[in-house]
């Protein structure tokens, strides 16, 4: 490290960004990316900082990996990038088999199909449509009504953005704390921080309260049953509610962990329960796994961690696919053509990139890597939280996706800044909580080197407290 | 040509993808990007056609364009599609630089900044952000209450998706006819065509008529002044009426040219009217130049044809602009971080290749072309609406953006795949009209080869029937 972060060069050149708008004002640090390498983050003053959260979690193989600047040269790249098809009307002849090897190779268990998408909010989006869509064909089948047979009435009245023809009176059940997205829709089922929702119109769709676990879990099993039962009642009651008044839920979203609210935790029978209440009610259930999935949790898909008989309805992905998209099931084929649709639908040239991706996990095993990961990093955590409670506690983790809690917003504000100064780089979510989102290719070496810095930093700072 | 389009290897592709989900539907053909040129694309089948559609209008340069193949060789390219950054919170030191090169340097007059974003779609439904929150600011600022200064009641009735926190007595005005995009706030302001939005809930906003020009305009001027009129007083009286019931109207959109939905024109006078209405309401004005601006007009932005005297409010676009984004004056700046935020914001291998997009624009005076073209094109489909007014009527055209209708949706759809077969590949749009969107790079040659082939086809047509 030479400078605190963000150092000189940064912020000159935060100022020259601000001046044609900043890009959302949220910059943390300019980055020197052709420096970056692996684990390691450089920015631009110079600095290289052992990065555990990998742009948002968004970076599978760290930086600068072979098998990604392989497939960068493949000569098929600079065709789809320099040509960008359409893929929804027309795709080139390599796609069918790029689809097949980048995302059906590695499909969870049940998913017969899958649309990309750009981003995960239009994954969400859109699985909510093809979610909305077969809710109505079903509405319709019990009305006796043909497949796809809209009338008159239907036609022109969604033109004008009303019922019968927009389904106005379904929507889509979400949790407290959890995260989908910032288009209005998705917008409408993130619930983590109320800065990302104010001033924004949202759909009137219900919010259910996901359980709020208290650690360690070994000694509040009584307390976290009762609390996670308490959270599968309301659940129950928001279906009934909503059915009985004629509105009503046509799919409930949840991520395997509620990663921007805090790293909100969950045992497999409570997502069991939202599985099961789904079915009763009709509802597509849907896991949104833009951040947990892609082998983070030491599984290829967090999900498959609960051990469920039958497969979700759909699983969104992107962040670690490099591109966003949806898992889906035969049943929730849309009812023909351009009812999921768009120009680019996707991008071939992060499919390649994938592609590569997915070949690397499998031949240098790195799953296998992520749970060995897994394990040392929850014992340092778990030091950690025994010498510095104030700093680190409730620590949870499942794989290498593990976040602690400090003992109040300054506390992990000042320990975020610190650590980063002194050369680590990890996330913040929640109102106190870090998470740690490192790519699947750190080593324990990596870990040491993290324990070092992290239990000098926080006996530094219990110091000074 | 070889075989008709699409041919068995296209076919054969479509079942072997339609097995794991199709795409969406929708798929036309499948393409052999790397033997596409120009304006030509080639397909699985060894059939190459002159391309006046490129992709949904989204090819500024057409295929393989040796800039497009430099820009692909910088080795920024190559860390940047490897490490992809989070431009939002990280960005790579170069970003400021090429932000300005690329898109600073082609903005709207008056315009002084910029977000970038991934698509159409999502350009559209954050700038609809920076106007509620704007709007907010002024309604806080007319009530005396501090800039972005919060209540508790409105940050906890957001996190329920209820007012006050959440804006829900606002909305966006847009059009019968108009499209921009199929998230579901976007898709609440598309009216080009059912499919689009049966079964998906949509936001109560209001929708006003476009008026619905008669051709030729020189014989029609008068009808059409009244019909303008007529348009104009509506949209004043759905300002009123939602401001007379507590629901204000926030912003604005319009499409310069009303492309999916069938390419419809309006006169300067008309748009400049929109903005005094805007002004006059104290909503944003947007417009929504994703397939009409980057040089396809004639001039860098379609808008630009108005002779506005103050620029519009936002002014959105993607597609030719290689990835989505907005620009926007400093009035709706967010007021604070993370309120447009989320992981990508946008991809800086898009806006690497759209900088060279811009220098080829600049040194190859493609502006100068498309007007040449423009007046070419218009002529010869002048010349086929009188000698074939059945399948070429209401020629309109904005520098390269033209269309025509056919005198009923069968006989467009005969011409649309006769003209494929023949190795011409245009665009429909609406529900009888054929729309040509050909790269900036189109010469005068190729429109006399089209017109060989369009007018032959259109003979034979006509002797068929």
């Amino acid at each position: 490290m030479h400078t605190e972060v963000p150092g000189p060069k940064s912020k000159k050149l935060l100022q020259e960004y601000s001046e044609i708008g900043g890009g959302g004002g949220a910059v943390a640090m300019f980055l020197d990316l052709e420096k970056s390498d692996g684990c390691y983050v450089a920015d631009a003053d110079g600095n290289l900082m052992l990065d555990l959260f990998q742009q948002i979690a968004s970076l599978p193989l760290g930086y600068n990996h072979p098998a990604l600047k392989a497939a960068h040269q493949d000569p098929m790249m600079q065709a789809f990038a320099i040509s960008r098809p359409a893929l929804g009307l027309l795709p080139p002849k390599e796609w069918p088999q790029i689809v097949q090897e980048a995302f059906m190779s590695i499909a969870p268990k049940g998913m017969t199909k899958v649309q990309t998408m750009l981003c995960g909010s239009s994954a969400n989006e859109n699985a909510f449509k093809a979610a909305f869509f077969a809710f109505r064909e079903e509405e319709r089948r019990k009305a006796g009504v043909k497949r796809a047979a809209f009338t008159q009435l239907e036609h022109d009245s969604c033109m004008n953005n009303q019922a019968p023809g927009c389904a106005n009176h379904l929507s889509i059940m979400s949790f407290k704390g959890g995260f989908h997205g910032r288009t209005l829709a998705a917008l409408t089922c993130t619930h983590s921080k109320s800065v990302h929702k104010l001033d924004v119109p949202a759909f009137d769709w219900p919010t259910a309260d996901f359980p709020m676990l208290k650690y360690p879990l070994d000694q509040h099993k009584e307390e976290n049953a009762k609390e996670e039962k308490r959270c599968l009642d309301m659940v129950h009651h928001l279906f009934e509610e909503r059915q009985a008044t004629f509105r009503p839920v046509a799919a409930l979203i949840v991520e395997p962990v509620l990663s921007e609210g805090g790293d909100f935790h969950a045992s497999p029978e409570f997502f069991k329960g939202l599985q099961k209440a789904c079915a009763k009610y009709g509802a597509a259930f849907m896991v949104d796994e833009v951040q947990t999935g892609v082998g983070a949790s030491g599984q290829m898909w967090a999900h498959e961690a609960w051990g469920l008989e039958e497969s979700p309805d759909f699983v969104c992905f992107s962040k670690k696919a490099l591109l966003g998209g949806y898992y889906y099931k035969d049943h929730y084929q849309p009812p023909g053509g351009y009812r999921v649709f768009n120009t680019w639908m996707g991008d071939p040239c992060k499919a390649l990139l994938f592609r590569a991706v997915v070949e690397t996990i499998k031949k240098d095993n790195l799953l296998d890597r992520v749970n060995v990961c897994a394990t040392k990093l929850r014992s340092i955590l778990d030091r950690a939280a025994k010498e510095a409670p104030a700093f680190v506690n409730n620590v949870r983790n499942q794989g290498c996706l593990a976040a602690f809690d400090s003992a109040s917003p300054a506390n992990r504000d000042k320990l975020f800044s610190t650590l980063r100064n002194n050369g680590v780089f990890v996330g913040v979510n929640g109102t106190q909580s870090c998470r740690f989102r490192p790519p699947l290719i750190m080593e324990p070496e990596h870990l040491d080197q993290f324990e070092k810095i992290f239990m000098d930093t926080l006996h530094k700072l219990k110091a000074a407290q």
